[in-house]
């Protein structure tokens, strides 16, 4: 618990000044397991950075289109087994759903990226991994000043704490149209760093996310885009490139998707229409 | 097939200049599923970028434990159901084992991360993840001289033929201790890129991979170096940072590890005993 960073001895070698070496302290990122239970049955297992662990389920199910508000749980709990040490591992955590909410699918049963019961082949990429959308993205009438988005990126790397020490973690930070943080999670996986937003917002019964847009400190995959989606993000923003399966995902669902957000400019996807002029 | 990159539209928006907006085609590196089955039988799924697929079925199962040699495998080929246009979709590879080779456990089936049967709580978490390595590390006694391994990155980028195109994917670099590439492989999955060579070296019969480094673009995970100790491999380079469960596993494998080796300058985080000291 808590253990986001972890001090280790390093080498540290230049070669510059006849190979120059010195030996001190480096901050690591923490990675470690976390075994998702759904009513006492194993789901899936993934590596993540410890803390905010309860957010970090609740954004994962809400992505796997399980839960959609925080009435959806009545008990989170972490497995008191314990470790070699005698102490609880705080490495699985048990989730009980509400009478009538349907547990994931088993044939999704451990698989993160398996999404598709039937297998991908002899249908279209997409139709096979794409979940139905909770939300209507494509009536959320947000709109989002340029002004305001280039200002995200640095916003975002003031407030993570940890990158600073580590450099080796993955932000997403939750913001409003006039680029108000709402919320900020990081992990050593990016996937996680967003669930960890989105779990936030179903356990604090925020969903659907109208109106914000999710800035990603990496690239925009398809799974971070069916993320966005699945929580009714109307637009998603990441500093470096999207994937094409991103790109169809969000023209699919009415998602804005902006790539490259840096310095003063962006490149915008798909939903370009919630991007507003500045010129007119 | 070779569907390696895709041409989109995009606006490019500047906040200077009074709100510059162009629209231009833009590449995007494609993203797609592939679906691992082995012996018919579905495994897990992958987003991958489609290129060296039979490379990638072959590194994951060698990761996961299941392939040591070429002759573990009497076949691979494409499913070759049809997508909606009626064309192959090429988005399942189907793996037939030697005989003797012992399927992968059914009770990580369709898991990425799930290597353990037991669950990992009540276990310490290396313990609970790691596999049994087939080749000892520890006992590999090549040396890597810090004026080579500070090339390496530069070496990596002027390779990668995609990434100068979209700027979205990750690159595995297999180099020998005088520098020279052996193999390179780029995905929009950092672990995908690194299957891709080893399972390039297994169906070449170069397993274990002594006396070698693998570079990666990225940081190094606990995933990618158990892919490294899988594959035989003594030294893994990231440009970025590695994390706690990384180097704890590349310490007790004997594995040596570098993080952030850019510049003229590196940090080794574990196995240093193999870094020339230029100095002496």
């Amino acid at each position: 618990m808590g253990r986001i960073t972890q001090r280790r001895p390093v080498l540290r070698l230049s070669t510059a000044g006849q190979g120059k070496r010195t030996r001190r302290p480096d901050t690591l990122v923490v990675e470690e397991p976390l075994e998702i239970r759904v009513s006492g049955r194993a789901l899936t297992l993934t590596m993540r950075t410890p803390g905010d662990d309860f957010d970090l389920v609740a954004g994962f199910l809400t992505g796997e289109g399980v839960l959609h508000s925080a009435k959806d749980i009545t008990a989170m709990r972490y497995c008191t087994d314990l470790g070699e040490d005698g102490q609880p591992t705080f490495n699985a955590v048990d989730v009980q759903l509400a009478d009538g909410v349907a547990p994931p699918d088993p044939s999704i049963e451990r698989a993160f990226y398996t999404t598709s019961a039937c297998g991908v082949c002899g249908t279209t990429s997409i139709e096979a991994l794409r979940r139905r959308a909770p939300y209507d993205i494509a009536a959320d009438t947000a709109r989002f000043d340029p002004e305001v988005l280039v200002r995200l990126p640095d916003t975002l790397r003031e407030r993570q704490k940890v990158f600073e020490r580590t450099g080796g973690l993955h932000a997403a930070g939750l913001f409003d149209a006039d680029g108000r943080l709402r919320a900020l999670r990081e992990d050593v996986g990016r996937h996680n760093a967003v669930d960890k937003v989105v779990g936030w917002a179903l356990r604090d019964d925020q969903l659907p996310l109208s109106g914000c847009v999710l800035m990603v400190s990496g690239r925009a995959s398809f799974e971070l885009t069916q993320k966005a989606v699945q929580a009714g993000i109307p637009a998603l923003a990441a500093v470096s490139a999207p994937s094409s399966l991103a790109v169809e995902l969000a023209e699919d669902a009415g998602l804005t998707l902006i790539g490259f957000l840096r310095g003063d400019s962006m490149n915008v996807y798909s939903g370009a229409h919630r991007i507003t002029d500045q010129s007119t």
